[in-house]
């Protein structure tokens, strides 16, 4: 068996497809680029060579039974050892891939799902369900628990199809294994599109994004793959967990949103019937400037408290656009747009530039408006910034080939505390990069933003200490972390909890709903093959 | 002590306030209206008098440390035997209150809660909270399960303040016991409202819309209480259950989102920070008129799917326009209105018009449109509506006075199953009424419509046989639930579950989230004593 993750050229250790890394002049580039922000000089190191990787020996195998599905070929377990956060990456980039799982299973059916429960509860193996492996949480890493053997990867990616498409009521019934790209594929054919689009899009599954309430395209309103889910169907070790396909219901407290955020404790997700819609036909957008973030965050908060839903407005500051190749003359800038496959958009348009030029947004053009027919115009600013967007992880793991300690975390709070929350923030992550690294850069955009408050995004960069990674990493998360938690800000708006936020997840959600998720999973995980560790302790 | 409950005089067995129920002059006509509707001669009979009421004499009593939150006092006992369903009435009418409880506390504080919460464990009593008391499916009324002494019932009406607003991020803090008139008049004094307009809103509480997911005044996009909570804190036997206050998080599955739709089994819901907004300024409004019930409801799917987020979209037959005294012609009618604080709404109005119309819609008269200061113009149609819709439940238990069965219920679907499921459903109900009344009558509203889907509103009516009313309501009931069952939508869209709906509850919800959220249920309350055989078992 190849897993489908491994059928194309996944690369072992970064972000995303071989093909699509930068190559070395690229590198060196961006190394140049990179010394002249950092003042530090950074240099390309060697990438890491597949030829060299050790892997433990596999503790536990497949039986007869799951032979089929199952692999124990080093590059597919390479492959599902880690997810890509900067840890992950630097981890890999060394060759160490200690935690390693045993083997990997990709079932094709929900009967091979319940069946790999079956035999992990057996014969005391933990299962990580898998999908794009594109965490950056430590949400797929599972170091072999007390009282387990081994652990087994299980990869979603064969069942990736989209099985029925209901275009009355504008929903599909997808198999959870479907990325990004396939999904759309599948949905075009019908005129259709779900228009979610995290970063992670080219790689991440249906399933890993209803696993962990994944943020997408849409700045307001459906912000998250909460809002597009209809019904789930899980598959437990105590059985199939599935609900009825409504638009909405008031019949008790929501399955769905139990199973939402559940990061693969309660069970397999293997099929959702997700609401679509048909691709735009009219789009507008336009780029407003601001002399100070504070300007742009209370433009962003009128907009979002008018009732307009843009699709677009997101608010970057000044050192945010150039890293995203995003032209601002120095200065911070909000990307503003509408979409609609019903209605010209105008009104919606004019309302929002109106409430963004009041508080202080300066225009250089007026909105670009495409009807039917004119999907190729397109506002440039808007085209560059989704395209650094999706490049953006890539460019994360060559920086860990340049020496560069580069990393995102992301937050959501009220609008009253974000003053505060930001000048914390930024002077947490600033006084650690100055203790780990001699300084750095603090970047912050708002990739949501709601009526009652903003999801900012931070990325911070600074140069990294060659095989001291991971300590001047968790020394810079850890300030990170704990001022977000300070503000009564949550530890995470879309990139989930894994293993990485628990102290801080711990502290952030209600301790007798800890109790009710800790009751709930033994429920119908009791022998805790699921995922442990992840959001409550066995 | 006198419950707040009590404090206006509340009918001990009829909806409402005791001045609001229709005085003999309006019975007689209304029965002289039905008569003509149903071929069947209705009478007034005598109304109840509560001199003749005699209640079960009380198993336990409150211990001295909750004696000054404790009432025995009858009237209190009868306000909270029983919500108000047809069924509540038919025996509050007989004057049968046998499963009264033994005593009605009213706590103040959370401490206040925990307090009887601790005594009720030790002592073997059952808790049941208590908003409004407007359940229409028995989620009040607690028969006493074996293992326990007694029953109490946990009035919140006494916790009904506005703690805190922040207009910044457009939120207040709301102790759960306001009713929808003491919420809103606290929030009047900020410019700020909830609009959250349910049926029950004069009677019912924050706290009782949290735990029974109620559906409100918005027909698009924001319909349940679920979309304004920003955070709840729920006192439960094992400890406070605080969300943090958070425009969105992917944290993990939402605890907020376990609380709502919990019916009291879970914890007592004391407090919430709810979204709210400015009062509109602008309005629009308008009457569509279809000739066919499918035809509006085409037009109904095709404004829910075009993104334009009406605050009214909601369908009549022809038979519900008559009960709600809006003007129809004996066509089928479509209130459709949108409100802004923002912008005037010209534009959407006239998109949604067009779709309207563009499916076979008729107008008598242009839209009404009034801006700021012309809050007193409206579209009459749409007042005769508001009217009419808070007016109903009064009007439920004036006809179980002339001997006329009246019920409403209520569900969702998705798009391409509506048509199958009108039908079913009105001929299981129509089929039921002539074998249990003799015949009667059924009609259909959407009181909020998805872009996936409708939620469907029945009401029937029917000749009751004196002494017969339970039995021949419990067979239609039956009848019509079965149908919703088989066509696959849900038992309820915003009525909960209660003890009513249990059985087809059983049926819809996934087997392994019954097992989890029984588990869930006994981690925070492990003596069983919240509000025992609603949603699980214990």
């Amino acid at each position: 068996m190849t897993s489908a993750a491994s059928a194309r050229s996944r690369s072992f250790w970064a972000w995303g497809y071989e093909d699509k890394f930068p190559d070395d002049a690229a590198r060196r580039a961006l190394a140049e680029q990179v010394s002249a922000v950092l003042g530090v000089a950074c240099m390309p190191r060697a990438l890491p060579s597949f030829s060299n990787l050790r892997l433990p020996v596999p503790r536990v195998g497949a039986p007869a039974s799951l032979a089929a599905l199952a692999s124990v070929d080093p590059r597919d377990r390479a492959l599902h050892t880690y997810g890509r956060s900067y840890r992950d990456v630097v981890r890999a980039f060394r060759l160490d891939f200690a935690t390693a799982p045993d083997l990997v299973l990709a079932p094709r059916t929900d009967d091979d799902v319940a069946d790999a429960l079956a035999w992990a509860e057996e014969e005391k193996v933990c299962i990580v369900p898998f999908g794009g492996g594109t965490s950056v949480v430590g949400g797929v890493e599972c170091p072999l628990p007390s009282g387990f053997r081994g652990v087994a990867s299980l990869d979603l990616t064969a069942m990736d199809r989209v099985l029925a498409v209901d275009a009355v009521s504008r929903a599909a019934l997808v198999q959870a294994g479907a990325t990004g790209p396939v999904l759309e594929e599948q949905l075009a054919a019908h005129g259709l599109t779900l228009r979610h689009f995290p970063q992670s899009f080219e790689l991440s599954t249906v399933g890993g994004w209803i696993a962990t309430r994944a943020g997408g395209h849409y700045a307001t309103l459906l912000t998250h793959i909460d809002d597009f889910v209809e019904s789930i169907r899980m598959v437990t070790p105590r059985g199939v967990w599935e609900s009825r396909r409504l638009p909405a219901s008031g019949a008790g407290p929501s399955p769905d949103r139990l199973a939402l955020g559940s990061e693969g404790i309660l069970g397999v997700i293997t099929q959702a019937w997700l609401r679509v819609v048909p691709r735009p036909r009219f789009r507008a957008s336009v780029s407003v400037y601001y002399a100070t973030f504070a300007e742009g965050a209370e433009a962003c908060r009128a907009i979002a408290q008018a009732g307009l839903y843009p699709s677009n407005c997101r608010l970057l500051d000044a050192r945010e656009a150039l890293l995203h190749g995003v032209p601002s003359d120095g200065k911070n800038v909000l990307l503003l747009a509408f979409e609609s496959a019903d209605h010209p958009l105008a009104p919606w348009m004019e309302r929002a530039l109106a409430l963004a030029t009041a508080h202080g947004g300066a225009c250089s053009s007026p909105p670009v408006y495409a009807d039917e027919g004119e999907t190729a115009r397109a506002n440039e600013t808007a085209t560059s910034w989704r395209r650094a967007f999706f490049d953006a992880p890539y460019l994360q793991s060559a920086l860990v080939t340049l020496g560069v300690l580069a990393d995102t975390f992301e937050t959501a709070c009220t609008w009253d505390k974000f003053p505060a929350l930001h000048k914390q923030v930024k002077r947490a992550v600033l006084d650690a990069l100055g203790r780990e690294c001699g300084g750095g850069v603090v970047t912050c955009r708002f990739t949501h933003v709601y009526p009652d408050g903003p999801a900012p995004y931070y990325t911070f960069v600074g140069a990294a200490r060659e095989g001291h990674e991971l300590e001047q990493w968790a020394a810079i998360k850890k300030a990170a972390s704990d001022a977000l938690s300070a503000c009564g800000a949550t530890i995470t708006h879309h990139h989930a909890v894994g293993r990485t936020h628990r102290p801080w997840y711990d502290r952030e959600r209600p301790d007798p709903f800890a109790l009710a998720l800790r009751a709930a999973k033994k429920a119908v995980d009791p022998m805790a093959v699921l995922n442990p560790g992840v959001l409550v302790d066995p």
